[in-house]
């Protein structure tokens, strides 16, 4: 009763406002599935106290950066303050083919541009159940001032205009129930015929 | 917290070849699940031995079923051996708008015809893990001659031809493995940035 099931892995995008617990939902989706790797993104800003090379970040420098740039190893990059931040498509695609999903967390310009090279990613929009509770939660880190957190606010007014770009909204009302239907969405999207053609072709 | 996530049910079709162990699954899953409702078809013939009305079939007769053709009640139906077999499309609409899934165990002719009346309902096609288990299935019910078990694997083979057309794949190697794919891809479904947009328009 041996059948491979899954054939090769899947891109999961991943986007939603500040304070509404990505990080969270990311960290207990990886401890729960299997074969699943977290794209970190290239940078070449310095290192913040507490930040890992290979973890927080890859910490590159311009020239690098720039050699990724002209091999087109990039799947989007920006420039912010005069530094790079960008997601290494050849990363993403090795961990494809050998068959592990592949995470990644990214604004709704940067996710905008991987639809256009990889349409059949899954496009996931995490929302807090309300936008009192957004505010709540950004309150509640201390960590930023009032007006820091009223324009984290009017941004994520901004990027909630961009959802019917994306397939599936996840409310995350409660960190477990948002991680049950991130991991509901990616056993779906193996089960699509599309994605099981060599299971039917075993009976052809 | 009280976001009410869920506004409509889903119909989700299920086919399957004789001797997948469909019925073990849909069992299974109304089990699991709330609010899911199983459609009853309605047939014209006679009630076999040991088949109660409104479980097996809802049993009515010739005059009932063609009123329900001529008021359009029915979402597919069709005659064999001089007996009507139809899907009641009155039942399953009163079920979706009071929120259940309605679950529809109907074969790969009927289902096409679903598809071009309820589009947005989820096509899933439920194979064996192989060709020799699926053999072994039916052997092992003790009820079919050869003869009969040769004619159902050679329906099976016709009836995958149509998996195409499915949106979703699931392998029942193992009840519970087929019965979670299931609920995944209602899960999935629920979680689509179309089925949420009234979740959205509270952000609005």
């Amino acid at each position: 009763m041996g059948v491979k099931k899954k054939i090769k892995g899947q891109l999961i995008v991943l986007s939603g406002p500040s304070g509404v617990g990505k990080s969270t939902v990311i960290a207990e989706l990886m401890g729960q599935r299997d074969n699943i790797y977290f794209s970190v993104s290239y940078t070449t800003r310095q290192p913040r106290v507490g930040e890992q090379d290979g973890v927080n970040y890859n910490f590159v420098d311009r020239a690098e950066f720039e050699r990724m740039i002209a091999d087109n190893e990039l799947l989007e990059y920006a420039e912010y303050v005069n530094n790079y931040y960008g997601t290494s498509l050849k990363a993403i695609r090795d961990q494809l083919d050998a068959g592990h999903d592949v995470l990644l967390d990214i604004e709704v310009q940067g996710a905008a541009k991987v639809r256009e090279r990889c349409p059949d990613a899954l496009f996931i929009f995490i929302i807090p159940p309300s936008f009192e509770e957004l505010s709540r939660r950004l309150h509640g880190r201390n960590t930023d001032s009032e007006d820091v957190i009223a324009g984290r606010l009017e941004k994520a007014r901004i990027e909630f205009r961009e959802i019917p770009k994306y397939d599936y909204l996840v409310i995350n009302d409660k960190v477990s129930n948002a991680v049950g239907e991130i991991e509901a969405i990616m056993t779906a999207a193996e089960c699509r015929v599309d994605n099981r053609s060599q299971i039917l072709s075993q009976f052809a």
